[in-house]
């Protein structure tokens, strides 16, 4: 491969359009297909069949192969592709690549079409490709003819790895894959991060003074090095530090600088944003509520509030930082940092509060955190603080079903490191399939499900959107008790092993059994 | 409920806009909503609570939701409502309404939206939902204001029972549920069938004579008295009758006009549509391929062949038989019917022929069958032809996921008849959460699930686009059986009954079995 690395574009006689698009794929870095195949795509399994050095990973719904993209991109840091089969394939991919897009995961889609000359005749699969990719795609193109698959993959990819990570859809017509004529093309490079303004540098460090002054971080800012910084910029400038309640990944744990989530409950949020008269953003976007509640303010920032954007998701944060530590005289200042805790045994009955004990104790060393616990986990992160070292992913986009898939595409990037999935009953069902593909890859997940049988957040939401005195019909349509899922059952129908805990020490026990097993272990965690 | 049904408006003090939804909606006949609701649709939660008539059934995936309207207009001949949280919810159900569309199925979506207030700070769950429904409905709409909610719900009726049956998505801002005002507002009148031109009725009347001259039906040309009508026309005639090969309904069996589908394989369609230099369309479109393949031409009719349009999917294909029936002079014709047949006792390892032969014995009368059984099914129809009256649903979009969605609508919309799911093991992981509704709804469903655990067609598909020899790789990424997918495991975790055969007989007497029981029952059929 290392000649098609190297040379711009080059064209082997008798390569068809699908076999450029994967040398170009390659040449450009993206060694990984999530896919979910079928008629229309064909000629891209095959070449994908004798063109060595793609992995191809086979999910058997496309939400679970976008969800992937997104877990992979988090955690290797570039983009994988998913393969899917035109506009029906591409639709039950597209609330993943929602929730990938507001992530700032960047995601090639290579979309299959019917061939050029059958568009016109309407086939049963026929739809409006393009205005399915429109509303969660960043970049949009449909290749003409083989020769120019070749290029059309090398700024597929270009786009998804432009800042902070955008999602490109490239529609390939069947007759470009099958067609002779495919040229490889070599990597492009994509947009340079956004710079930042210096008049808003020196706004910024007048602002940051005192408890009254607020970092607020997100995205790139939440690596492990650039928290230091602002660890710094805390303990020189007297400001608090805080990310957004969703984070694509943040780094954390024993000896790495702590931070506080803004709450998802909006009157939580109101009162913690409440003492900061000047706020700076660097990766994160001004505060405001997840949803609109009858009677409250939907920004939650106090009023006149002072709001700084020093570097927004598509700008350099680590650039923005040190300038900022700089600015602030802090360089020298030395970051407070999160100590290792140890707690006692934890027995008893399964609550919300001894899952999270149960955690902070049992999270692993390097271990990915990926977090869809809803309600059950809203302790989980502070009580884990301490634990060692570990990743965290949060949902950014809010669809629920993201936790499974992103587990999976994290446990691809990183197969050295122990996968921690932590999802709410009815999350987990919204893409269920991906207990299929960890059994078929082995990856190293544990999964633990919360079986509080309800959509239990949407009780809540009932009276905080003003609903008096539900009653029982209500009541039963966020009930998943009728029948009870059988969790065990599930996993086992899949491929993959599992266990039931009410009991806290069991939960220790199953936590510990599931992350020194090879492969997925699914623990059916009783509320 | 009666005041309500008279008036073409009325205002209720204190009445919401929610409330004013689902009076308005029971007022134009929409009584059943298959949901999935979220935070932005908790006051229609609420308003479907205390506002008695409307029926709830609650999906645990918005492809679920949006495959059971389907179903259910098939076999109500009226549509449901789905119940969907925000764009990305209405994303997870856009493949279930593709096929809808193309089977001409109505479906009035219900999604909500942010607050309008809300919708400019761009949260998490904000999206493009306009843009997202647009390539699947022929209507969408976004409500202003509460007191819009009402006419705007029997617009979206009206739009959904114009002909043939369209996808209207109505997207409603959580401030017009919450917001006082609402008006409720009676039934529009929808749209007339088209009617059809004198001169395609003299030209259609003149091409059917002898066995080169077919008649295609599709759409509602297929129920039973049409069909009747069809088969005089042939005895007069002389001419073939052929239906597509996607049928959104047919009514078949003994005593019933019997009728062949045009074959899926290209190189069979091409075969059986080679004799026809005539062809008169009713509610049928031109035979076209499903696919394009090399070297292979997309339209299946012999060159030269005169295709006379006498009515499309939106005409009135009653209208166009009787008329058509008048001029051929065949009214008086006695139209050949199915003969009941009766088989010998079926034994020996189950292979698609003997499940074919099981249920041309099995099929109890007045059933529904759902037909999602790709390669295993190919035989099904051809020998259940004369198996006691029943009805025929197929996939018209080709997005894989359809069938028991579509069954579980067909089950609310028919208590009183048995439905039989056929469905391939790589289709009903799409939509496998299906298993839940129809256990907590106690759905008279009986599933037929063939484990060939394999996406089979595609590896025919593979050989007939090209691709020669494929290698392990490839065929690996169309395999099902790593790890094996156990379907009694996952029948009962989500609370239905199953059994697993291997054998002819012991099918017969599962097939019993499921249809003599109440609720879902799942046979897992071993290939």
């Amino acid at each position: 491969m290392s000649d098609d690395q190297q040379g711009a574009s080059m064209n082997r006689a008798g390569m068809n359009g699908a076999e450029s698009l994967v040398r170009s794929l390659l040449a450009s870095g993206v060694d990984t297909c999530f896919s979910n195949p079928g008629t229309s795509e064909m000629h891209f399994v095959a070449a994908l069949d004798h063109v060595p050095g793609m992995r191809s990973v086979l999910t058997l719904f496309e939400g679970v192969a976008t969800g992937a993209c997104d877990g992979y991109y988090r955690m290797a840091g570039k983009p994988a592709c998913s393969l899917l089969h035109l506009g029906p394939g591409l639709a039950n991919g597209l609330a993943n690549l929602h929730n990938a897009k507001k992530a700032g995961s960047g995601v090639v889609n290579i979309v299959g079409e019917h061939a050029s000359t059958h568009i016109e005749l309407d086939a049963p699969l026929m739809s409006d490709i393009k205005g399915i990719a429109g509303p969660v795609s960043h970049w949009v193109h449909s290749s003409q003819q083989a020769a120019d698959v070749g290029v059309d993959a090398a700024r597929a990819v270009q786009a998804a790895m432009s800042p902070p990570g955008q999602i490109a859809t490239l529609i390939l017509p069947s007759d470009t894959a099958w067609n002779e004529g495919g040229v490889v093309h070599g990597p492009l490079e994509p947009a340079a991060p956004a710079g930042f303004d210096a008049q808003a540098l020196e706004r910024a460090v007048a602002a940051l003074s005192g408890p009254d002054s607020l970092l607020l971080l997100g995205g790139g800012a939440l690596s492990a090095g650039n928290l230091e910084i602002a660890g710094r910029i805390a303990a020189g400038t007297g400001c608090a530090l805080l990310s957004e309640w969703s984070n694509a990944r943040l780094e954390r744990g024993a000896g790495r600088v702590a931070i506080g989530r803004v709450p998802y409950p909006i009157d939580q949020a109101l009162e913690v944003l409440e003492p900061f008269r000047r706020i700076v953003l660097i990766g994160a976007r001004a505060p405001i509520g997840f949803f609109a509640y009858p009677g409250k303010p939907a920004i939650l920032t106090r009023a006149g509030a002072e709001i700084i954007e020093l570097a927004d998701q598509a700008g350099d944060p680590g650039l923005a930082l040190r300038a900022l530590c700089q600015g602030a005289g802090a360089e020298g200042q030395v970051a407070n940092v999160a100590q290792r805790q140890t707690g006692a045994i934890v027995s008893g009955p399964v609550t919300p509060d001894t899952i999270a004990a149960v955690l902070a104790q049992g999270i692993p060393e390097n271990a990915v955190v990926v977090d869809e616990s809803i309600t059950t986990g809203r302790q989980f992160f502070p009580a884990t603080a301490g634990a060692p070292p570990h990743t965290w992913l949060n949902n950014c986009g809010g669809s629920i079903g993201y936790g499974l898939p992103v587990a999976i595409g994290a446990a691809i990037a990183c197969p050295d490191r122990k996968v921690l999935a932590l999802v709410g009953d009815g999350s987990a069902m919204y893409t269920v399939q991906s207990i299929w593909t960890m059994a078929r890859e082995n990856l190293d997940i544990t999964m633990l499900i919360f079986a509080n049988r309800s959509y239990q957040i949407l009780r809540g939401e009932l009276r905080n959107v003003g609903v008096q005195n539900p009653g029982p019909r209500a009541i039963d349509m966020l009930s998943l008790d009728r029948p009870a899922l059988d969790w065990v059952a599930m996993a086992r129908s899949m491929g993959a092993e599992a266990c039931r805990v009410d009991d806290s020490g069991d939960l220790t026990q199953a936590l510990a059994t599931g992350l020194s097993s090879q492969g997925p272990y699914l623990i059916e965690v009783m509320l």
